[in-house]
């Protein structure tokens, strides 16, 4: 019988300490990442079949790459970076390349991100030459003191950060100044065009430490005024994480959502009332937003991981890797 | 018997329909209004009888104005603008006039405003030729689509809308001047020195229609980045109103306040957790800011026109006229 008893707990011993290096033992080695590109209304017949593959596409491969980064025991702050950064760098979305422009013809970006587990944030918005904003955002966030910086002064430090400064030719695109052309000759801005709402990124993830971030990058609205600043870059917002309830990254109409404080009402929901992030994320966008016709949307990681997508309009782009491995993107 | 009761009747009736008139039957006749003037760790012995005096008459001066805007019938907005254009052409306090120096050696000044009744919000951040602030947010909030408007785009805008812009000279005191050369020579950012918490303004107010509004102001952190922006721009953090549960002003080291979403956190205790505003603005100063040593203070008036204020500091310049008509001013 003592024999027996000895060889399993050899048997025990030996699994645990093979397990130990791979993380086996870890509370938190499944990591999970979300993103979205926008959301607004848009009919299945207003995109074509070959628009819709190059979308998923690129959302495939910034999900991949913050993945990536949380294979390789990477930081959820890394994790986020990184994927907004392929999307900053793609000319299909609202943000970096192929940003919309200002009532001026200029482009002027907003990003942010925030650190779920020691709630640190940074914020750089009305940045005109700054390739990705989210790096930015980053820098802000490690490398000083501060939460948000603007304008000239986000240039100079993401200058002196030796992060890659662009000319505003750099954020071209034909698609957008045609939009920017036709508005022009409108007039107004429009607020509830499609091509207006849609474009907005934003990735949320969770670590092997089981740390969660989430940031949001844009162009902001078509034809906005000269230093207009929506919801994107304003921590509460756009933006929020706390790794005791989760990460939130918003997409829409930004002045409804810099209102209603849309990213930290989630996490006060489920944190003074105790309700799931997915019925909070629901509540707000589907209920209180949808009454007040401020269009848009959320996506969520909570605190066990657990991903949501809440939108209000009939389409958002977005896509998630879970715990699991599963990839998943879509549009409708 | 008859003719008592016929009597009786016909005195009531009389003062009943005197009385509409005037109000006396309205539900809301009761005004009031409370504002800070920036918190920080000061002693009374480092501030002289003379300047107290002096500080404390510039607040009375200011709650007068924003209450007669209120007996006078005036919206919230209005008493809150009024109050706070009084306290930034002082040179006092760090807000419009008086403003401390980033370090480049320039004037960058921030304010918001919202109305707990539309929810409605105005701000600007980084302006540096607008004399009043707090005028361009009700401007933004009431003559735009947008919440927020940085820098040269907000600056346009302000003189588009014919209010006085000044050059970077009109802002220039000697204390804030010595502060600055001080500071410079030391080459470093000091966040706890008392000179540079003190001084954000904020009101907030309850009108006779019982609406609610909140507005701040402020010149930010003494020897800041250039760009940098605090919480007194960013609605949630700096500055919240909602007729349903109350308005707050905040002051205090910024970045704290964005990243803890300080205004809209003491609204969301009251709304998802049913606390009085008191318990949850003491409960965010003195309980979670006061573990993160984040120092500050906020003030706020609840649906029921109750004045709160609440600091972790030694010293909060504030004051309110109540429900009562009753005036009071402190600092310590």
């Amino acid at each position: 019988m003592k024999k027996v008893f000895k060889w399993a707990a050899n048997v025990v011993m030996t699994v645990f300490l093979m397990g130990c290096p791979l993380g086996v033992w870890s509370q938190h080695k499944e990591v999970c990442i979300a993103l979205h590109g926008g959301a607004g209304n848009i009919s299945k017949e207003e995109i074509t079949e070959a628009e819709q593959k190059a979308y998923c596409e690129k959302m495939e491969e910034a999900l991949k790459a913050g993945h990536q980064v949380l294979t390789k025991g990477g930081s959820s702050v890394e994790a986020v970076e990184t994927a907004i950064r392929v999307l900053e760098d793609s000319p299909l979305f609202n943000a970096g390349k192929g940003a919309v422009y200002t009532a001026d013809g200029t482009i002027e970006l907003d990003a942010s991100v925030m650190c779920g587990k020691s709630l640190k944030a940074g914020a750089v918005a009305g940045v005109t030459n700054i390739r990705n904003p989210i790096s930015a955002a980053v820098r802000v966030m490690t490398q000083t003191a501060h939460v948000m910086l603007i304008g000239k002064g986000a240039e100079a430090f993401a200058a002196a950060q030796k992060l890659d400064t662009v000319s505003q030719e750099y954020f071209y695109t034909e698609k957008r100044w045609q939009q920017y052309l036709n508005r022009k000759e409108k007039g107004e801005i429009i607020t509830d065009d499609k091509q207006v709402v849609f474009g907005t990124v934003g990735v949320v993830a969770m670590d092997m430490e089981g740390n969660l971030a989430a940031g949001t990058s844009t162009g902001g609205m078509s034809y906005k005024k000269h230093g207009r600043v929506g919801d994107s870059p304003i921590i509460g917002a756009g933006t929020y994480a706390d790794n005791r309830y989760g990460a939130v990254s918003c997409t829409g109409h930004g002045e409804f959502f810099i209102r209603n404080v849309v990213a930290y009402d989630i996490i006060a929901l489920k944190a003074y009332k105790g309700w799931p992030v997915q019925k909070a994320a629901r509540y707000v966008i589907n209920d209180k937003l949808k009454k007040l016709n401020a269009e848009g949307g959320v996506i969520c990681i909570d605190n066990k991981g657990r991903i949501t997508a809440a939108f209000n309009t009939s389409a958002m782009f977005r896509g998630y890797i879970n715990k699991k491995g599963e990839m998943k993107t879509e549009i409708f």
